[in-house]
């Protein structure tokens, strides 16, 4: 029985169609700098906005009309729902999905309880997988609704609710093992603080430390070896979170020696709510060598929380995929929709409007960004710009072979340095928007 | 001849006082926890602002009058202009001072010209130091204002500003050591960028890595040994600064192999522009033994530009000095009042006014913040609350001798973990309040 | 029955108390200028966060523990509630509360049944009035949780939902009346738009004024004379609500003449959200005769999201009475606290601790503010400042008895204008500290 | 002499030229909803920024190259930068310009000299707007800068302040109708407050009544019939302007009854600071019929300044143009660049490249605009969503001819609103970015 007996594969029909369910841009067989465009994308859905998300805020409850919900907490209706999420996916033509434990299965009265319930959908996911060829990018555990996790996850001042953190994230680690996931992601739920009053912020972060280790150690027990991701966001719902952005993300992973095994996740809005474009945050992290994928969405840049509205801004998707093409790609990544269609969007078929949405925008923007950087639009000005750095006294520099007194006797010698040329700010926006209008 | 005949030395009267222009809160000899209010808090005044503001802003020129200007950029006028500093300093009573090598003496035709004006009013400011006994906290090079720093310093696209910039440093150090600074500070003022379409950003990181142990290779060979102080701010004059917060500032360093010579000097206004409160980062920074001295200001929560106001607010000034004295106090380091009049306080006497607000508010903070330490009103709250971690598997976990397997079966065995407690919140914001109220 | 066994009536024991359930500033007889403080400061305390705050947030579900609640949602269990909210109330010594028809009694099958609900609620409300002498500060609709407004209420897209809110404020204001409200609010819940592409603006606000006048006439036909208050908030839950501030709700009423029977009731955490202090909204509301109430909270200052959290900040409650009392003082609105306990501070004796630290906040503010005012300590300054508008060419502007010709005239003659006055606001700030230190 | 020799007029080349010193997508004379983009756009370049702008910033002086000026502030090097300017105008094809009166000639010694010195260069400019067709869009008084109105102008709380501010106006209103000025503009500059301490609101908005009533009057005597226009800025360069937005503004116009002479200039950077969107702060004032012209720049949304940036979103062009041509379109106002190149952008070359890019980025938004028109894409979804309203009782909302009681009978007799429609955000958004796609 279909859960959207309506709708059919959605297919590509280019730019000139009027057709609100179909892609005009998203054509994944086409070949864009020597990749298909599915394989650039690696596009996903997300499970707990997308299947569970009903609509609720703070102001009021859920208005989401999901005609195969039955109402009840079950692990039949879970199932069941695992298979219309599945033929969502499918008729999305989405190939990767991702998900939190708790998204696809009940807890029940106990830790053994729960994860019976866990394994009962996990068998159906895997069917479908296997039916389908739709494929996990990452799981993770949720460990931040139960309200056991108030005080946080692995950073509670809760030994034992620690230790329930611990088994959870181990049997989420097998089940993304099992499922094939290609990562495991942390998202720091309420790791972090509400109040410096009563927080010991050492004695938690040394806790975090500890923990992620434990996780390396039991992955390479099971011969999980696609890489962990942890997930910068500044705040929301603590009111600070200890991985408030990618650099306070990686300071963490080098102060406690987890650099090998850890990269990031990388979300537009959880980026904007930290001060910074998702374009920083990606060539940031990018130039460490630590982006692992991204949540794709975007905020309203005039709200302070963190709306997960669908990315339909090409110059975001444009600067995304320029990031990303630079730092060589998504390899196990995936461009994941982290997002949510809005309250008073609550039919089914605003699901598909949205997704076609966010999907069309990436692939317009990742031909964009080919088609800069096929004409090297703003890589040959940037390498000349710093041209002084090639040879000479910047070489020098560049390299560490230089001193200070060195440079004094340079500059005494010189008096003053050489001119500073323009850096054409509004010309490169013109470039851009040059790119924005041919492809 | 004095600058300012009307003005005696600022004198404690006590909280009684009505007089504007006495102490109400800063008694210098008065022990707190063991150490005299002037040995705690190592007031600073800062030149720039208060020898070299002219209350000028985007939208309008300068509106102070300064009596002792003569309105030239000349050595004479600079060498005049130090006299008053020091008038003024020793009349507030402040122990330290902190300057820009550019606010202290105007810039010559070439380097060398820069460097001997340079020479000639640090000259005048030792002879100041010896008749009153006032220390340099710090000096610093401005690698800002000049536009050949348009593009940054360090991080400059322009080698030749990389070379100018170093042998800037060069002197300031030698300089600063000259007149016993017990600290070297970088402000990265323009170090970040305009705009990402023209930037390089892994280039100019590793050049600013560069450009940091040169310093420090020169520092030793000159025998200075005070530490090097980096000062997060987010942004502005550049829409994006490297060393946009604690966390930034530390991974770079961790990045660059330079903990070991770098803390951080810690900004208020900075930290909130941020989006971080300044407790969070001096706790941040000092749970890694990472401050170095604090830069005491405040921001208007309100607006989006680094205001520099003088600190007034108990709740902010008993908060900072919460933290520092938890890690231990101020050791090289100030209160350092990176604070300026507001442009319509256009009169000598201001300066007064705002610097006896700010160093009475930071008195007021030190004995409220040692009088909840006293009662470890706070300190004992938060070891109940972490209890469970000082035995058991919270233990094990703290010490990093458990696993994931071990935690599910404990958890499996026990089902759920132990309950919560409350985190108080407001309970511990009264009684915050009860110490402001006592004091 | 108590809900509360263990809690006695919250007793003032002054400053020096140790007792974290007393009150150490808020002592109801004590009188200040001229009035008690129980007068003066006529506390509220909401229904909906303190009796239906349950914790959750958009990443969890509840926390709170509320061994009175039964788990249903049933017309018992709301009476049940009611009488533990008027042994809190009474416990806690506010003379007021305050309350959405939903927060009490539960929805039926439909409006007829809602309404008998409602109805039997309010018996049970009215007998607890009468036992205690507590009184309803002012009554509201709910008109934003039920999924019937998603789009808004009396500016629904969606006519029969405007229909549908104007028979709920029809009850409501006769419920209201009916207990001896004082004053009834509007807050916009979702009178706003979360997107322009869909919204006719005109359209909306066009219903919104008729929608008013509406509540006016049935005011009138049922002799409820209180004031109406509407309640400034600039987003969230809609990204842009049409009552924003006080500057866009005084022009809304300008512009469809209902000047004469609204007012504002003014909340801190809303106007922080709109880019303005407190003191501003109120000094913006009060010169133009519009402050209706106040509620009483405060956000983070960090955070862009509505917090509501109980203010216990001594420069917030102070400005807050300053404003109030240049302004005549509260009539029939109240410090009404639109404030909930952390998610984390679960238990029912937080809402003690929680009230308790407001309520010692505002009365001490109030002891600040009325010091301050009987050494007319800014009065007096501010006075001299505006002193030139007392007399000559100032004057002649003040009445509008001059014209540009005249102005020029006098000028062309003197040239220059008279030199202009320190603004010395680093000076007030002192005093205002001086204040703050003395009460 | 040409200041520009190697610059030609800037031609229209279409979407495929790659040539930066031309227009890709501004033709002059093209036709779009039956009027030439000339006569839509009203393009206007502005004096301060373009022609006085240096580069300066609160960290560092002026980085500008501008080869024909002479260092001086003579009456002498001002007319001959007015020749500049036009040339400037001229070869970017703009037909308006807008000044500042001390933008385009110093100031003298007292007000006498003043007036003449602006009376030279007027002269001047008069002579180009001959020689050329360029026409001035607006002209107002600087009334902001000198250290004289450090208090504000018309709101100073020196009255001789307002004086002078009066005499300016009167002056600045002679040559902005001498000149053929279309409209006069009142940016408020220093109106509003740095700190509510030392300031009384209620006299200042009464100061700044009478002012503008003053204004109205002059404009009266001397013939001036453009409209006058008040520009809403929230903050910046004091803490609060009392103009913060188009509400504020416009609710202070009724409440001084001054809206039959006024309408709004609305500029992009200053919407986003004030936490609205330019197309809602468009929307608003224009449901009220007050939208006079637009400043057309942009902000950074990350950072909290007035960045004028020149505009160059393809989103934000159309969106403002949608909302123009909604309204009826610019008459008197047009569409004026108050952006300024970035300090680094310092060559001349730079202000041709800025405007193309601004001027380009307009035309395609108009076209946008025009095709989501034509297709009525926005418009019908929009009237079927509010098709309730017109008729039965959704008709008698809008007319004002019910009553709570009817509609009370109505819902108690249908027992639940009829069902609410999605809201098809996400569709909307797609169909916007499908009108990006094919202009």
């Amino acid at each position: 029985m279909s859960a959207f007996p309506e709708i059919g594969k959605i297919a590509y029909e280019g730019p000139e169609s009027d057709n609100p369910l179909a892609f005009r841009w998203y054509n994944p067989d086409e070949v864009v700098e020597g990749k298909t465009m599915k394989d650039h994308l690696r596009f996903s859905v997300v499970y707990w906005h997308t299947f569970r998300g009903t609509g609720s805020d703070p102001f009021g409850p859920g208005t989401a009309v999901r005609p195969w919900e039955d109402g009840t907490d079950s692990v039949e209706n879970a199932c069941n729902r695992a298979r219309v999420a599945f033929e969502f996916i499918e008729k999305l033509g989405a190939p990767f999905y991702a998900f939190h434990d708790r998204d696809i299965a009940p807890e029940g009265a106990n830790l053994a309880e729960t994860n019976s319930n866990l394994d009962a959908v996990v068998a159906v996911l895997k069917e479908e997988q296997q039916r389908t060829g739709i494929k996990l990018l990452w799981g993770t555990a949720n460990m931040f609704s139960n309200p056991r996790f108030m005080h946080g996850a692995a950073t509670s001042c809760n030994a034992d609710v620690v230790a329930y953190a611990g088994a959870q994230v181990k049997k989420a680690l097998e089940v993304t093992k099992e499922l094939g996931g290609e990562n495991y992601v942390f998202w720091g739920g309420r790791e972090g603080y509400q109040n410096l009053y009563n927080t010991d912020i050492r004695r938690e972060l040394d806790h975090l430390g500890s923990f992620f280790h434990m996780a390396v150690d039991y992955a390479k027990e099971i011969g999980f070896d696609g890489p962990f991701l942890i997930e910068p966001k500044p705040k929301e719902p603590t009111k600070h979170q200890y991985d408030s952005d990618a650099a306070a993300c990686i300071n963490f992973l080098r102060a406690y020696e987890l650099t090998d095994h850890f990269k990031l996740n990388i979300e537009t809005n959880h980026a904007t709510l930290a001060g910074h474009s998702m374009m920083h945050e990606l060539d940031y992290a990018g130039a460490q060598d630590m982006i692992g994928s991204i949540d794709a969405n975007t905020g309203d840049m005039l709200l302070g929380w963190d709306t997960d509205q669908f990315p339909t801004d090409y110059y975001l998707t444009s600067q995304t995929m320029l990031m990303l093409l630079k730092y060589g790609g998504l390899t196990t990544g995936g461009v994941n929709f982290d997002a949510k269609v809005r309250r008073e969007s609550f039919e089914p078929i605003d699901l598909f409007y949205a997704h076609i949405g966010g999907m069309d925008a990436f692939a317009r923007g990742l031909k964009i960004a080919a088609a800069i950087r096929a004409d090297k639009a703003l890589e040959n000005f940037v390498s000349e710009r710093y041209a002084s750095f090639d040879s000479g006294i910047g070489q020098k520099i560049e390299q560490g072979k230089t001193s200070l007194k060195e440079l004094e006797a340079y500059m005494l010698e010189k008096g003053e340095a050489d001119a500073n040329q323009s850096g054409r700010q509004e010309m490169l926006e013109n470039v851009f928007n040059r790119y924005i209008d041919r492809v």
